[in-house]
């Protein structure tokens, strides 16, 4: 496993939401993460999707991830904005989440990230998000 | 207790989602809606901070049942897009979130909302959202 | 040249706006539109890069003239909201605009657009835009 | 004259898109700048209505010249991105901007700014924006 990914990974066994929530990893590579989360009832909104504010949980996780695998090994990520674009309701029995940098930096990395639920009739794109990302160092309380 | 109160809340108490975060309803008024939520170990990242996601998910249901007070009674509303602004680490023992409409319409509501965490020293803001709320009608599962 | 193409470019002839920077349709396809602006010191910020406005102005006509693609032909297009992402200073000889619609909607269509900027050297990804436009019908004075 | 608003009009001056638009600076405090603008048919869209990218143009360099106003004299600010919220056409005699920041930072200014048409019958509030602004030091060739 690459340095990045053993790292990666300490981090997001640290975050308890993710715990929470039910996301796992799924793959790593340098600029790229992948998430999944099954359904799950408590997760649900009025309607009995999951609530756009799980798939955001997820998906700045996924683009949270994605820039960190690119920073020097003493940093930490924060995210200072996202926006996330709720494109269907988030039903299904599985989610799938992609983060991805498509710009990085010494101190903004701009992130996307992409979900989508997988049903036994196939896949279907639920969410897109766009996020920056700070890349904050020289703080000996913050790694990760 | 007025009608879209009554609505309001019973809509809210149907989002597991929010009993998941603990997160409760404050107060109500047509056009506003405040929550508030316990710090818990269980909703943090990999600092110990609350997760950016997790006070996104508050803020966009405050600004999503603002817009619901303000909708006619056979109406549902979903989020189309949000954007969440973290401006400081969400540390503290409560947060508070007041969702409010900014502009309202007939298919698209324009709202904002605004965390604060508290702690026995004052209150502090750590996060903002704006979102666009839509008004869905004519569809009969879709309540809340 | 097929019927929306006809509607997209009278409509794009009336926005003086694009006469202003100097915004040329290149192609148009049923949901993505191309569009190109030469470099004008005219429309410059304090740095001598093209104004991250003037970008993003380009970006939010693709992007609405892509969904004005799909829309009937009563109808007219407005943007509700758009995000903006300054990946890099806007240098160069030639930008280039790209809109698509991500996902289509009665109401609501979601879309997307990038901005390439292009020298001798090659070309380079400058921009993104993410923006939700409405589908406006009805409304006897409002066409295109 | 404060140093930070003379540094902040010189800026401002050098910005030949803002001359383009009509824009004019009507007031500099620090951390909160406003701006003006007239009607001007060649920056309407094909409604007749000012381009939302004319009016997120005066939005963005309101709010980034708020945020240079809080800068050190060497630095040179850049907008990350910026969200626009096109609340009401843009109809009317006048437009006026007013930028500010919400949260400084040493290299990130979290930033807001809205706009309001002015006719004989009053004012209305026609859009907002959020924006996040970077505070670039240590490159000579980038100041203001």
């Amino acid at each position: 496993m690459s340095d990045f990914e053993t790292r990666m990974r300490a981090s997001f066994d640290r975050q308890a939401m993710m715990a929470t929530l039910g996301v796992v990893v799924v793959a790593v590579e340098a600029g790229k993460v992948c998430l999944s989360m099954p359904f799950n009832p408590a997760l649900t909104q009025q309607h009995g999707f999951i609530h756009a504010g799980a798939i955001t949980s997820a998906l700045d996780t996924a683009a949270g991830f994605a820039a960190y695998t690119l920073m020097p090994e003493d940093a930490a990520v924060l995210t200072v904005e996202l926006k996330s674009s709720l494109l269907r309701p988030a039903q299904g029995d599985v989610f799938r989440f992609e983060g991805r940098v498509i710009k990085p930096g010494r101190t903004i990395m701009f992130t996307e990230a992409t979900a989508w639920s997988e049903t036994e009739n196939g896949q279907t794109e639920i969410a897109r998000l766009t996020a920056s990302m700070m890349v904050v160092q020289g703080r000996e309380t913050l790694r990760g």
